[in-house]
């Protein structure tokens, strides 16, 4: 595996084109504002700890290109609406940036963008060390974990958020098996089970649908996703399909944990219901013909969360405003 | 729209080919037991009483092949193991020829099978105007009706199960709306979907990922899904993604309906754990290179169904004994 998702070099930033994954191992040089806000729509790029990284490093794009600063965030903040990641990372690099004289602007983006990168990478690394106590005081072996569409290192620069636990455990010998749910439409599941497999843990992939019986199976130690955004409640907006887990989990027993950076909880959302739902094109799933669709996350109320993983520290979902932000 | 989803011939029985639709509407001819269970097997038909029926047919075309009649049942019997249908209609063709002469036996058999047939469309449109009063007393227009998986026209020899009130509703000038979850991994969901647009039913289809949003942001009036099996406490076993809509239903106060044939419930089955669940081929979610899991099915606890629609009319889940076998 590579050490990060996300990569400069002089004039570009590299990415791993995810929409070609896994057939193929893609990478894709970014020179461009327009390059980057693309590849932020289209997916190339995608969980909100990358989506974040990438519009830092867009902006840096933006001011070599000499395009004028407020439109390089306008034109980022565009292209998707429910993760919170990103809104935070042109927020930074807006107020970094403020005051900061035309002829040093372009390497003080490059250097908030790396930090915003670096930040990630060992808050992931944080995340994985404080979930891995709670994994590992589950009896079974192997354990069995369940996760819903991919916030794995692909997600993030490096690591993963909800994998990043996993990782831990696997590194210190526990053995883990991973139930890894598709994740229609646009099948992020093939994501996990790819780099579950590059790390050599075990794992099964299963249609969404199957979710709900494998844990009334008692086939499902714990459930952990990723978040899109978290409201001060802690409300989580996460892939679609998250919240369906959610109710089956409690109905079984079975703790479900969030696990994500600090900079996913945005404090100025209050609860769920205010986080925007992205709507995304029909196409996605892949039929012609009739009328579909296409809404591309849920909400899964504090209530169901057993407890919120951070690089702080596990919280209880409505313990939040405990985090130093 | 034909009048039955299985006819016969002089010398053969017609299916439509439900693995070629919605791109194409293409009859097979089955003239051989083997051809029968193979239909069966590969889901060329499906839906529970369409299964039943079609097991029947076999019965014929298989002692017109002068095989013997426990070789018949038993091949037809190994084809599929969940929808109980399968099994009731094997039983009652061996009970009818039970003592008939073999110069008759073939006579005997096609009209039992014929009176399958016969009688499941008239329970089906039972199901239907038991059901449409329940549909009629919910005030939204167009009212908002979730389903999952077909138990449509499709899934019967007619009507359907699970859309028979909407068709019924339909045809009383209710405008209805129909949310139709693709059902992964086989995707039934465009059945539904086709024969709705046949019926000029509005509906949209959806990722089965997106029902619980749907449910919370109060889109949805009420879910009715059909049943392989349901065993005599009212647990149902139906499409694996059934029990998720389920709970998520009981989560937001939707009337979740099971609607079914009395032939569907298994009066010997105590109880939904004992209902065997079909795993099917990995290769039907469509992926290669790597561990993959396939459930088709699993169990709806009859706490979670506010009733079960059949051609005696609606009972509560927890009250099948009321019905006359």
């Amino acid at each position: 595996m590579l050490p990060r998702t996300i990569a400069e070099d002089d004039d570009a930033v590299v990415i791993l084109d995810q929409t070609k994954l896994p057939r193929e191992m893609a990478f894709v040089r970014l020179t461009t504002l327009e390059q980057a806000a693309n590849a932020i729509r289209v997916m190339q790029v995608r969980g909100a700890p990358l989506i974040g990284a990438t519009a830092a490093y867009g902006v840096v794009l933006a001011l070599r290109q000499g395009v004028a600063l407020e439109q390089a965030l306008a034109t980022l903040a565009a292209t998707r609406p429910t993760a919170v990641n990103l809104r935070w990372a042109l927020e930074r690099m807006k107020k970094r940036l403020s005051g900061v004289p035309a002829d040093r602007s372009i390497e003080t983006a490059r250097a908030e963008a790396r930090a915003i990168a670096g930040e990630d990478v060992r808050a992931n690394a944080a995340i994985g060390e404080h979930g891995l106590p709670l994994l590992a005081a589950m009896p079974r072996r192997p354990l069995q974990v369940m996760t819903h569409c991919n916030a794995g290192w692909l997600a993030t620069v490096a690591h993963g958020t909800a994998i990043a636990p996993i990782y831990a455990a696997h590194a210190q010998g526990i053995a883990v098996h991973v139930w890894v749910s598709e994740t229609r439409p646009r099948n992020q599941g093939l994501l996990t089970a790819w780099e579950l497999a590059q790390a050599g843990i075990a794992h099964t992939l299963i249609a969404d649908n199957a979710a709900g019986l494998l844990m009334m199976q008692g086939k499902v130690d714990c459930v952990i996703v990723g978040a899109d955004r978290i409201a001060a409640n802690g409300d989580t907006a996460n892939k679609v399909g998250t919240y369906l887990k959610a109710l089956a989990a409690r109905a079984h027993g079975v703790p479900f944990y969030v696990a994500a950076p600090v900079s996913t909880i945005d404090f100025a959302c209050a609860s769920g219901g205010a986080i925007p739902i992205e709507e995304r094109a029909a196409a996605e799933l892949g039929f012609e013909g009739m009328p579909i669709a296409n809404p591309a996350f849920d909400v899964t109320p504090a209530a169901l969360i057993t407890g919120i993983i951070t690089e702080q520290g596990a919280f209880p979902a409505d313990g939040l405003s405990a985090i130093r932000r």
